[in-house]
This record gives structure tokens, sequence and C-alpha cells, in this order.
């Protein structure tokens, strides 16, 4: 099974936009095998745009020039990712990073170039061209480089297949499809399901942009491996409150092999590629509460910084094993509360324990007490801070202190 | 801690509507503590209109006159309820079912009579008239006996003060209170959460009717030990399925001292008080499928039938140990996945293993697959039916026939 | 025809609330007669409950004890109405007005008593008692007085002919009905209509509050005579420039014996029920703002002051001969454009000419000029100002300067 | 001033499609002018894709070469208009028009080409290019041709100069501009008034597709001659009755210069280019009826139909003098009552008399009466017959028999 827990890993994305390059991917990947595997970390993920020899920031470029084969293809612009050269594509870049001990993903934009259907590029092992199976009128709002697909058409999931087939000779783990899960295209999500299905190749699908309907969760949980439940997740203290809601609905449908994805961690140092060296806006209790709920959902956990800039605490924070060990041993997460500035979650282990966390969404700190028989949790022998790493004082109810924005998680045995 | 486990008993309302008498309910408490006490139902709850001397169906009488005491207090009506007589409430009924080892519950409608208002009665203890108190203009759309209270009026909390004092008398146990929970009026909620909290004697606090405002949900939580998430529950396959979406909304808030309440089990014989001998419409299937997601949700298990006439099945039926030990044992219930007409839920046992169910809401009998992996169910060493009572082969995968509107239900360890 | 053209008089509401009395009806009429019936006021209306003892405000006391017969019809408080003495009710007070030349009307609250279900008063000339036909969950939200009527029962009818039949015989010329045209019950207003055709004396159907639904004009035009499209109109400048808007939806519906009522005018002393003098808040600008819209619209225009105390301005501004004309002579007005602060409205003369009218809703005197070819209107002669009274020069095009909230209005032919 | 009254002509599409040609525009033009010219009907208008040179229906085909000069121009296909050759454009077709006395009109996209910007073409006297002014993300979800302008981007108004100063140059006099009316594009618009503005040669602006915003109202006729107030109408008897309600809303809108436009007239021969001879499916009453709203209404009157196939009595139909007069004659139309099945709809002609209609929409022959002095006409000395072309009897109320979905309509004096 795929994705058995949430995928965790590292996206160039909030770090460099639409203009990453070999260097930076290399670089990180080595980054991420030497200090942050061991936790769990494995995928390397280059996000959009890798096809467009101009792109220079997290703006696009209209009507720019794509690199593409002669199929209607999207090839890496060989001028930002020079192992691409000769038609080779990512293969050199995915067989570092296998050699690694890591995995490979790339972003996709739904759809085929507009360039393809104004060149009429033939579709690869057919006599279909790009005309007959592009839709002129289904297009990304904020995004011009592709048309979406007329799924009914025939060559529709040739195209799909002559892509992935790419991909999986590539050797790529790991798919994130964009403008396709806010703006729900179930028929073209279906394709490229059965498109990975028929490359020969496992591949983690993911979709985005967020929010996606919740009404269609039973879709995404039989078709796709992660989902976005948000817009893009960025370092702003009323983008992480709004993720509580968020988590709260999304945590029933999270399981082996489907997760609901709150989106990159933006730590540490991001926005690199606008000749700035930014840091994130999050305090240090802001990540800890991140890291907290997101593996109280089990989201996936993909880090958007500069793995090289990464200080001390950045790499304490998202390394920390008992935290870390929710995403495989932790089920049936819910929350139990919200009460004015405090929410309360609680989560089960599979050993027999509990994963509890009490976060003060306020800004000031706060007294917090947690009534465990209230709580249903019986005959408790044994309290570890899960961040602290100390162990509490047993009683009937938690007297916690927690800071503005912060939290405390605890295993209850 | 009171309701720690959610309530179970009988309530007059499906079998008698607004006409019970106090034949009716010493014979029905009676046959509970004979036959369904052991099982652990223990409430015996009195509906609606108790206090009107013509009521005679499940129709409310305008402008009936109302059996009241000096202070507005409604009163049982001595023709239904002769032990009544001189004034003596409910006190003599109350001893016989505590005698019975059981507990007494009654129904009451939000607000002050308007024969109060219009008599201008003074409240209990003080020189405040009810025209001081009542709302001419906060009626309930339903019934016509009542006027809302002003919560901000002096007098508001003596007048609730002294109903809930002289119920107190009584030896109530547990109120059920009418018009206040749909058209949310928290002011009253208030009032007589402070009213119970004053009057010496522990009750449980049930607010009808439904559906209750999801987004209440933890003000409910912290006032009310159950609360009606759907309007009345009659016995018609279309509202028993509609249940299935307004439990997976609820679950996460089901916990020790609050119980979403799914509404009363309109078994067996109901509806007796038109001379007719009216017999439930659901079938056998159907039933099972009710009582197992009430007992997955942990809802209230109420019953709405004229017990003495239980058949053989019923009675099985509502005492199934294996079943009801859910009511304590198990939390964190979740629907896992609906797919069509399969619907998965999961509860956590707190002894270690798991409760899961597989509905089948389609009309033909299904073969149903569930992978335990990918519910994250691992090392399975033992699988019992919850009705048929045999252990199930150990696989990686449960392949079960399920009966049309019917329900396959296990404990896993 | 009745109300061929807008009703035009006086109403006690904005003046006097509920506490209106005998002496200043009386006062109020004479100054009518004297110095307002030439220009074409005939209706003097008492407003809302002349039956309420003790009322003394624009406040309605809660369960107030109210003058009533036995057969559950309220009677004028005699302590406010002394001649309504013996039973009298309002006969006296009618000839009174009727002597004066003038028309008399009362205002009445849809719906029996509350008070005549609880003494469940026999309903006249039948055996059916009160409580058969009145409906308890029917009521009011903002008055206490009544409960509305099951239109379906025996009776129903019967009772509104009772109370029609006896303002017949009080001389009655207009009834204003409250609380049902916003909360629209077409029932009770149906049943109105037929109790007014056999009571035996024409009167004027005026229905209130607003705003009226638009959806039911049709319903208006056939059924009453005038409805209201606001809710109570007050001297505020946020009010009338809402007008406009009201005006434009409705004016294609204004017509020979059905108008939309854009509510009193609240001019000159007005509230004087609180032992206070209070003068309107609109400046004389947006007085004659509101006196043109109103005739433009065709809408009733009765006056909501003390009448004793008016001054030149406002006798003048009520009492503009040219601009009353429109009441009878135009028809199809239209609003023309409305283009930032200015509205141009359009109206058509039965003997050939045109009216037209330039407002300036901006807080700054305005220069505007109008095209008359682009208004189609062709062939001009003469342009009269309606509140100047001097002739215009004549041009393609009118340049103007308009006040502050002001307008220009003319008589072009 | 132009369009002083509404513009009446001959319109491509209901017959042709996209695929119309030049010897079909000539023959219809001629019989126009021959026919129906001195009826009022002026405009010849070539509808869309006339650059498109395999167009052959009512249907787009995506991605199709279109004919366009060098700087992003759309040219007519030469294949479909010969005398457009060596890049003439409409030059002779428009001179062709004009000898017959008749006014010459194209459709047009808004935007640029998408063939435009991906040749990026230079915009005409500017060293800007195509990709500079289009927006890759603003497309019209019906026909795949074109991209919106980026109205703030310098070049965007060169680029609409460039357009109408070509369209001038043929002689272009009515311009109707398609997908910018019901997704209102106010900043194109605004772009396309000053272009027509600039160009040197006055011609009427039609925008499309309906229905338009009514909110806009006031903009539309600041800027625009006609706007649509109705998706695309067609013969069928529901758009007709739908058309009631539209038209009720828009006629206090109509006025010189500016025209709610009820879309062209499906009249006799439609749907000529599918290689099949379709007639309208309107009764003739239907017929009947659609003339008199459109006369009432004052829309345009835009004639579908293969002019040639003209029968008898729909050359009557289009030509009924009485009846088009109220084009320039009548003013301030509204809809009197709807009451059931009846509509009656009342205008005023600038020579002091009325024009009044009898609409039907049942299925069932009718007797109407209508009191005239309840519709405020007094005074009657004649009442002639619009479409029989009798007078009929004077009396205080008319007495019409109205066939199903028909329509008496009458000049009143």
């Amino acid at each position: 099974m795929i994705a058995k827990t949430p995928p965790m890993g590292w996206n160039s994305w909030d770090c460099y936009g639409a203009s990453v390059n070999e260097e930076t991917v290399r670089k990180n990947a080595k980054y991420m095998a030497e200090n942050l595997a061991e936790a769990g970390y494995e995928y390397v993920v280059v996000d959009i745009q890798w096809y467009q020899p101009t792109a220079d920031s997290h703006q696009y470029k209209s009507f720019a020039e794509l690199s593409m084969d002669e199929y209607g293809r999207l090839l890496p612009a060989v001028n930002r990712f020079p192992s691409a050269k000769d038609g080779q594509g990512f293969k050199a870049l995915g067989e570092y990073i296998h050699c690694l001990g890591l995995k490979f993903g790339i972003h996709i934009m739904r759809g085929i170039p507009r360039q393809a259907a104004f060149l009429n590029t033939k579709i690869k092992g057919t006599n279909i061209t790009a005309r007959e199976i592009a839709l002129p009128n289904s297009i990304c709002y904020w995004n011009p480089d592709m048309y979406g697909i007329n799924t009914e058409a025939a060559g529709a999931l040739e195209y799909y297949n002559s892509i992935f087939g790419l991909y999986a000779g590539w050797g790529v783990d790991f798919v994130k499809v964009d403008d396709i899960a806010r703006e729900f295209h179930y028929g073209e999500i279906d394709l490229i399901r059965k498109a990975i299905d028929n490359c020969g190749r496992e591949m983690v699908l993911s979709i985005s942009p967020g929010a996606s309907p919740l009404e269609q969760a039973e879709y995404f949980k039989q078709k796709v491996n992660m989902w976005r439940i948000t817009d893009d997740f960025w370092d702003r203290w009323d983008l992480l409150e709004a993720m509580f809601e968020r988590a709260e609905k999304w945590a029933p449908h999270s399981g082996a092999g489907h997760w609901p994805d709150a989106d990159m961690l933006p730590v540490a140092a991001i926005n690199q590629c606008y000749g700035e060296d930014e840091w994130t806006k999050f305090t240090q209790d802001e990540q800890i509460t991140m890291m907290t709920l997101w593996c109280f959902l089990r989201s996936p956990l993909m880090i958007g910084s500069e793995l090289t800039k990464l200080d001390d605490f950045t790499l304490k924070l998202l390394t920390n094993k008992d935290l870390l060990k929710m995403l495989s041993d932790s089920f049936n997460a819910r929350q139990i509360y919200r009460r004015d500035d405090e929410i309360c979650w609680l989560s089960v282990s599979k050993t027999g324990g509990y994963y509890s966390a009490l976060f003060n969404t306020s800004d000031k700190e706060k007294e917090v007490r947690i009534n465990l028989t209230s709580c249903e949790i019986d005959n408790v022998t044994q309290i570890f801070d899960l961040w602290s790493k100390e162990m509490i004082d047993i009683a009937d109810a938690l007297n916690v202190s927690v800071k503005p924005h912060g939290v405390r998680a605890f295993y209850i045995s």
C-alpha cells in the first residue's frame, strides 16, 4: 500500500516559487538525506513550471514559451535543469535522489499545454492531435499554461498515459497535480488515476489547490492519496488559526492511503527566490502549534524552507520523534472541545494509550484545566509531555500553562 | 458526574402522545424494572401536557384550561394522575418509581403558562407577577400553552427556581425541556441550568426539539446533558437513513455528561392512544440498524413502545449486552466511509479493541468487503459478531453479507 | 369608485403613538376642515390602541386590559374618548368629523383580542366562541393584543362581519389594518375585503406595515386601496433617500383605486405624546423632496403632525396646488434615470403635458442638465416651476441648480 | 442623435449561425431595400465568425485558423466573402448595402484573437504586442476565439482604436459586441465606447448576450445603444412567455438612444444553414403577441429569417405601420396588471392618446374585460384595433375576445 502513513518531505514552492533549479534541488535533497531522512522525510518535490525557462519568482509570465517535446509533453527547462539536456528530462535528477535513499516528486498542471494546441502536436502513439482533446474554454484562472482535457474525447487517456509513462521513465514517485481539486475536475482525476495505474510505477497522487470540497471526501479517499484542505498556507497566524476548523472537519477522513493535506510547513528560510533572505514570521510557539495540529490531523508533512539554512530550533521542531510517531501510531483523532480560546484534541494510540493536545489561540499565556474523567480517559498511569519530554504528575485533572498561540501535547497511558 | 454514560429508559410520547396517565406509567415502570433494568434502562419519563385534563392524542387543544397552582406552576391533571390529588403533584408517582429502583423524568415546555399571565399570578416567594416576566410575543408555534420568559426581567430566575424546586420535591431525576433547542433560546437554557443547580437535586437536563444547531455544539456540551439532533423520529426508513448523516456530524461531540440525542426508539407497540394498536413499521433489520447506529453514536436510548406488549424479538433487540456495552466502553466513534449504499463506522474500545459496523442502506442484500489494514486495524486476533454472537474467521479482509437496510457489527480485538 | 385618487388626510401615529385622545382628534379635525380641506385633505384617522385605557406613548404595554364588548369587539377607551361612554363607540366622534365635511378613519390590528380568547366570548349572532376561531400561535411580534384568525373556521367571516358592522354603525370611512401586509396574511385580507363589502358602507382599506412584498402587487391592486411600501417612515434622510428605490419599483402599480403607500409625512410638530414638543428633523429642502416624490409616485398623503402647530412653511408645503394636481392629473410615472446623485422622474399629464423632477441626493448644491430631446419630450412650449411658480426659459436642455437633498420640479407643456 | 428610435433590420444569426456568406447577405439586403425599408428596417447585420473560413453551422470549431491581418485584426474569410480579397475587408459589401439606402452592421467578440497572442502580433501604430494586452485567463466560455483585454495595459485602447478604425474604413454603421453584457465587462465596454467615439464614424453600439444585469441599467443607458435583456431568443412559447416579465422590468429604461433588446424575431424561414429548410414554430397569434410586446417595450426589431422566403403573413406582420408607429410615437410604457393569464400594457402616445394591449397567455380563447376608467383613461373618443384595423365601439369598458397566446392591441384617443 502506497502512502500508508502521511507522506513527508520537501517541496520547492515556499522557497523558490516557479523558479527552482537543479542545483537547489540537489542541495536540499542531500541535506534531507543527511539530516531529516532518519525522522521519516523522504519525498523531494519539484514544484510548478520546471518547464518554463524564464520563470524567476512566484509570479507566472503570460504566454511564455515552454519547453515541450514533439508530443506536447512538457520537459524541464534545460537552462534551469542542465541534466535534462538532450531530452533526458528528470532522469538524472531522479537517479541522484534515489541514490540518496530518497524519493522524487514533481508538480504538474491539469491538462495539455496551450502551446501544444496551437502547434497541434500529435499525442504519442496515436494519430490524434492536441486540438482534438483540448478544451479551449477549460482554463486555470491563475496560471496561463494549459487547456483542460475533454475527458470524453478519443486520445484523452492516451495523452495522460503518455505523460505518466514519461514520468515513470524519469523515476518519479510522487505527482502533485494542480488546478484540479478546488474547482473539482473529477473527470481528469479519473483519467490521471488510470494513467498512474497504467504506468508501471507506483506514484503518490497529490491534488491541489484547496480548499477541496468536503462533500467529495469519499471520492478523494478512493482516488487520490492526499488532497489540499486549504488554499496556499503561509506564515500568518490567521491562516494557522483557521486551520483548526478545517482540521476538525477533515479529521474523520484521514486514514491509511488517503490524507487531508494542510499544505507545506513555512518554517525557517522561505521566499528565497526574490534575491531576499526571508525568515518565517511564525513565533516558535506557533510553529510548535502547527506541527502538533498537523500530526493530530495526520496531514502530510512537506517542509517549505531552504533546508541548508535550517537552524537548531527548526531542526528539532521537524524531527520530534515522539510527536512524529503519531503519524503511524495514532488514529481516530477528533477535536474534543473548543471553548473560547482553548482547543482540545484527542487521538488514540494503536498501542492502547491516548494523545491529547491543549491549544491556546489567545494572545496571553493561559492556565488550562482538563478533566481526564470527563474526557473519558480512565486509569491513567503515565503522562508524557511530547515537547518538553517530561513526565507529568498523574491526577484526575491536568492543570497546565499554555503559551500564547501555543500548545501542550501529551502521550497518556 | 450525572449522565456519565448515555441515559437509557422509557418515554411516553411515541405511545401515548399528550394523553398518558398514571396507570400506564406505573405499568410500564414495573415492566422495565423486571425486564429491562438489568440491561441498563432506568429513566421513566412522562412526556408533554401531563397538566392538561382533556388531552387525548398527539394533538394539542387550543386554549384548554390547565391544571395550575396559585404561583402559575403547572400540576398533574388529577383526572389523569389520581395520586396528584390535594396538590401532591408527582410525589407519589416518583416514589413508586424510585421504589422500583428506577429514576423519574418529566417533560416541560419552556416558559410560563399563558393562563398564568392572564390571571397574573404571583411568582412564588416574590411580589413579582407573571405578566412582568412573560413575553407576549415569544411563543411556541406548535403548542399553545406557554409564553417565553424575559430573561432580563426581575423574577425570571425566581420563576424557574420555583418550578424546579417543586420538581425536586417530587423526586424528579430527569427533565426534558421542549421548544428550546431548535429555535435556540440560550437565555432560558442558562436560567434552567442555574435553577437545576439551585434546586438541591441532581437532574439530567434534556432539550428538544431538534435539529439542534450544530454550531452550538460547545454550548450544549457545557450546559445540558442531551440535546436532540433531529425532529421527531418515527418508524420510517427515510428518517432512519437520514440519521446517518446527522450521526456523522454529531459523533465528535458525544462524551461523558453530554450526548447528542437521536430521539426515541419507535419499536414494537406504538401509537396506542387513538384506541388503535399500532405496531412499528420498521423491519427487523431496520431495527437492528437503528440500535447499532444509536450505540455507535452513543445516543441516549429511550424506548417509545408500550413495554408490556414487547415481543421476544424486540426484547432481545433492546437488551443485546454486547452491543450496549459500547455505551460505556467505546469512544471516538466516526464514520470511516460512505460509498454508494455502504456505510462503515469505527469506534474504539477502552480495553484496546475496536467496534466496527457495516451498514447496507440499499434495498438488496449485499456482499461487503472491508480491508482491515486500510481501516488501520492491525494485528487482529479475534472478530466477534455483535448480533449473531459468532466468532468470525480472521483474515486481512472481511467479506460479509449484509441484509437490505441491515447491518453487520463486530467487536475486533 | 372609492379612492379614485390617493387618499389625503391626517393620522395620529407620528404625533401621539398609541395615546391619542378625543380632544386631540377633534382639534386636528377642525384645523383640517378650516385650513387643509380645500387642498384635498379629508381623512381623519385614529391610529392604534384607541381601546387601551393606559396607553401613553409609542410603546405597547404587555397584557394591558382592553376595552371590549361582550362579543369580543374592541371599544374606544372611555377615559380617552369620553363620547364613547355607554357603549356608543366612535359614533359621536364620527359624526363630529362628518359635520366638518371630512371623513373618519380608524386603525385596527388583524385578528381577535387574546382577551376574547381567554374569556371565550361569543361571536355576535352565532353560537361560536372566540377560542374556536383564534389561532394561539398566530401573533404579531411587535404588539401583544391579538391572536390571528383561523380563516377556515366556521365563525371567522362572522367575526369580521361583526366588527365591520360595528364600524359601519360608527360611520367609519377608512380602516387601516395592521400586522397584515409585510407578514402577508392573504386569508385574513380576503375575509376583511368581504366584511367591508358586506357592511353596507364604503370604506377605504389600507394595510400595514411595510415593506409589502412586491411580488404580491397584483393581489394588492385587486383587494385593497393602499398598502405600505416601507416600514414606519420617520424624519431621517436615510429613510427618505431609500424611498427613491421603493418608489421606482412600485410606481407601475399606482392607479385608480389602488395606491402604494409611502407612509405618513413627519413634518412640523411630531412626537407630542412624551410631554415633549419635537419638531421634524427634515430640512425644508428635504420636505420639498418628500412631497415631490410622494406626488410623482401618487402615494396617499397622510400628515403626521399636530396640525394646530403648523407653521407657514409647512402649510404651504402641504397645500401646493400645482403639485397636488398630479394626484388626479398625472399617470405612468417612472424614474427616467439615476446617475450618481441625480435622480430624474417623468410623469404624464392627462391634459397633454409632462411633469418632470430633478432630485439631488448629494450634500452639495448641484448644477443639473437635462436634455429634453433625450427625455423624449418634443415641442416644448412652456416650462413651469412647480415650487417657485416661475416660468422657465424654453430651450433644448434645462440647466438648473438643485439644492442639497433638494429637488426642482416642472410642468412642461 | 444615433438610435433615436429603436434600430430595425436583419441579422444573419437565426438563419445562418456562424456560416453566413456574402451572397446571402447581398440577397437579403436587396430584399430588405425593396420590401421592408419603407416600414423602417435599415440595418443589415453580419453576425459571428465572418473571419472563420470553415464555419458551417451554429457550432464553433475549436482552434480553427482565423483570417487575420498582421496587426491581429480579424478579416472576413475570403472563401465566404469574395469581395474581401486582397485585404479589402467588408468595404465592398458595405458600399453595396449603402447603395441600397441601408446601413451595414457587423458582430465582433470582446477581446483580441488567441491566434494574435500566440503569434504575438504588433498592435497597429505601436511597438506593443498582443501578448502585452491579452489576458490569458479572460475567456468566453462558449466561443474559443479570443482572449479578453487587460484594460489597464498600455496598448489596450490602441488595439480597440485599430479595429474600429478598420471598421470605419469599411463603412460599418452598427457593431454588435458579444461576450460582454451578461458577464459584465465594463472596462472593455468603456474602451469600445471610446474607440467608437474616436473612429470618426457614428456606429450603433449593441451588446450581447443577455440577460444583462438589471442593476447596471444606468450604465447601459449612458454607454451603449442597445443591450440584450435575454439569452438567445428562439421560436418557443416558454421563451416568449418569459419575456413578459423581462419587458416589465426593463420598460422604464427604454428611451431615445438606449434600448433594451429582446433579441431577434425568429419568424418564417430560420435555421437554413444545416441544409434544412426550417420554419418558425410560433403560431400566427404568438408572432402577433411577440411583435406587439416588442413594440410596447420599444425593443430593437431585428428580423432573423431568410427574407427572400417571407410569406405574405409574415411580411404583413413585420410591416404593420400602425403598430410600428409606437417605436417613435409612444413612451412611458408599463404593464398595468398581470392577473392569471391576462396581461395588460399601457403606453402613452406623444400626440395625446394611449396604446393599450391585452395579452392572453393561456391555451384557450378568453373574454377579457378592461375598465377604462380604472385604467385612468378618461374621455375616450375613439378606439382603433391595431391589428384588425377596425374601430371599436366606445364604452366605459372594453369586452374583447383574445385568442390563445394572442393579443388585442388598440390605439385609444
